[in-house]
């Protein structure tokens, strides 16, 4: 991404039609765009169409808020939902994390290294264990301690630093409190979770635990958009690890551990290269 | 296994305790046998001791009988269950099979090459279709219909065969049926089914729409002991694949079908050199 | 694939520019065809520009060949080279096997359960072993033996049968001679093979030996397009399975046999369904 | 681990015979020591034998010289090599690195939180980049650049510094230097590397563009203990990840970091408990 050319990338998802694709590019091509990526879905169950195109941003005579008022009369025409991102510019993010800090430090590291670019407006936690290591970063850190009995000021709290910095995406880094409803809805589509657990197996809490009770031979972790209903957003990404039945528990603690960072930092690229739409109770993901 | 030395392979489990490694292992050595092969597990949970041996057979100086009979004293003392057997005398196994023919067909492709070898008793089914297949094989097919009024009989006609033909393992190639419990129950820890989801999502039936409809990354197969409680047996083998958004559930019916033959294949394989040995709701696979 | 509607395949590829897309679904749109799947790739290296197309058949006024006629005018204006094909007309395939018969077997049993659809114009092989199989199914076998005296002539005989039979596709299914370079020239990016090792590792003969030799802790196969140079073609699909240090050669065999049915038919699914195209030494795969 | 009772490991070589399970079992057992874990193997092509040992410390009345003296009558007679540890004592670990500290960073995190014990004795990098990281964990960071006319002294210091700390692993964190034969002598079955590809394939140097050039659908790691033949030691530990056309070089790298990452704290972890055992080219690992 880093050393690609500047582009703008076009996400639109509207009702299944003919001539959708050609609409797209052919309005694109018009202005003389170059589309270097185009992919599309119909999902013939719910008869949607989904679209992602990366145009080059120096093929274009005008900047995003013309693409954006030109790409309109079409958008209506067809009842598009659409959006339209320069690449060159990071998403704002907020990473929620908790005392365990193994995807909190690896996406850290990620970003510190430039392999996942965003703009990282704060590290969010319930604890005070990780605050060394991300001010060593320069990046802010908030303790919001989220009492049982003073749940809704902590949530009020979080939801207006959100709000404050604009965030487009809120990654939750094995942040271990439920969100409340109403800031799953105010956030619908930017909150990212990663659950220790193969999804729909497992929901809720001490996956592991449930996974050696249960004798599995294959342990995983989920990352799906977050909603009211806990664990059951949409899925973005999967992966399992294999074990046997000298692992403990523990192990699994250990394994799973991986295979969270890796499908958390993978479904976060997704999301951050807005390759990730979401299908009713489902996700495309163009890769 | 079919190179290799004619063997007896000597499984074991007791309550937990010291000593049990080098009491098993003393009492072949005393008896001058070469224990080629050793493994054993303790269960910190259950607190229960596991252990699988392989003595090369001519290395004692006398046959099975004997064996079990100078091992008698040993498993009395320590409370052991244990089982011997002579590695070049395959298992008498039964296979059921319904309309879906893909595992039934891997298996006997595996058979007839020698890739697995057991002494295959006959073929079940309660469809016609796949007769021509078994009869070309020059194995005894057996068609036994269960209607819905009339299940009972038909149980007890494939549980007579099975007594008849002193099977020592049911194989569960995609039969449909769900087995009464007083068929489990005679046949505990004697039954293995081939399960087309990734237990324990997706128990019952439909998995592969249960998976679409969830959206799920990634979809398996587990291959399983049966029990009384539906698709709840220990899990012997599992495995999965990845799909995504343009996977239909056709599509994941038809990559599916790969992932049930092979783990199909390797659990039957692992029974049928007695590296599964069965712990209370789990299994230990010695591999 | 069987239950969608008819549709033309339309794949192209040719030197990368602005606008390719566009021209494309726009010349697509102006027939009122409906694009149901659209996928492309730039390849940055080659400077190339590859795309897959599916149109719905019944939305175009015509049929394949004023298709192709229509595209002609395009396709010179950017030196593409382009195909159109009808999805509703099966391929024509002819399968090349040998002694081992785990590939041929897996490839006849997705043909003939309608999982993979082509039209089989018949099975070569250096052995007779197979012949009962092929000639149950009702399919042509043509035993053509390759004696090192006389590999001129027995490849004259399999190079008439594929053109008398306009085979659009060779699988080798483990077939073990080596094809003369003539024969590859005369079909080139129509003849698939499948390597029992992960190419470029382990080219040659007795790959598992090899692998076992080494210590390789997974083992894999590849399929690959067949050019004059033995094992060296562009490579369609890969996979691998975990060994240890149990697994003896002949574990690896069996082992192996797993991966090698599934990667190959994996890569003849893709090339039946117009998915694979050559891009100098390698693939774009669009799935 | 951690949580386990103390224990020693025994590790033992030999040529292989009759007996030399029970005369293991039954000499630890008649000092009244339980054998927790105990497993074999016998390489058929080299005829060697090959066990580990777990004994529960507390059931033995003396400690570790007397164990090792109470067992070498019986290592003499059947001239094997053994080792035996305590498990409570961490083994002395050196880190060499360089400018890409991914691997480095994610074992200090391992080891920072415990999820691998060790006795971390230093890191040595031919690069400053990566001092304020160890510095900060309170870790000896010996910058030793590697010039082209000066390698010599280089891996003298280095040397040195290993034989003074008494380390007894070496751990080479995507270290690019080539070590001279001398030090992989002095140090044998003590140095682990991992090596960003998946060998055979792609040793040498740049493995990414190599497979990007081969055009593989997979590209890997491989863990190995180093030899004085550059990327040929015996494997301890490979995995793989899918790659597709859209992959760039640079997706490479990225991607392949994480299974670096993992391969190579795998390998560590395998290592630091004993369980990898030298076999000629290759490794046992009793898992």
């Amino acid at each position: 991404m880093m050393s690609t050319p500047r582009s703008y990338i076009l996400t639109v998802s509207c009702p299944d039609g003919v001539g959708l694709v050609a609409a797209v590019s052919g309005l694109v091509a018009s202005w003389g765009g170059w589309l270097t990526e185009v992919s599309n879905h119909s999902d013939r169950a719910t008869n949607r169409f989904f679209m992602r195109n990366v145009v080059a941003a120096d093929s274009l005579p005008f900047g995003l808020d013309e693409f954006k008022n030109g790409f309109l009369p079409l958008a209506r025409r067809h009842q598009m939902e659409f959006a339209v991102r320069d690449s060159s510019v990071p998403k704002r993010v907020a990473i929620l994390a908790s005392r365990e800090a193994h995807c909190l430090d690896d996406l850290l590291h990620r970003w510190r290294t430039g392999e996942l670019r965003f703009d990282l407006r704060g590290v969010v936690s319930n604890h005070e264990t990780s605050r060394a290591e991300v001010d060593r970063l320069g990046v802010a850190f908030h303790h919001v301690p989220v009492r049982s009995d003073a749940k809704e000021q902590a949530f009020e709290t979080i939801g207006r630093f959100l709000e404050d910095e604009q965030v487009e995406l809120v990654v939750l880094a094995r942040y271990m409190q439920i969100l409340p409803a109403s800031l799953c809805q105010r956030f619908a589509g930017r909150i990212v979770n990663i659950h220790h657990g193969f999804l729909p197996s497992f929901a809720g809490s001490r996956p592991y635990q449930q996974a050696y009770d249960c004798g599995v031979k294959l342990i995983g972790a989920t990352s799906h958009f977050v909603t009211a209903d806990l664990d059951q957003g949409p899925i973005i990404e999967q992966d399992v690890i294999r074990v046997d039945h000298t692992d403990t528990v523990d192990d699994m603690v250990r394994l799973g551990r991986d295979v969270e960072k890796t499908v958390l930092a993978r479904a976060v690229r997704y999301v951050l290269e807005d390759r990730v739409l979401v299908d009713g109770s489902k996700t495309v993901v163009f890769k």
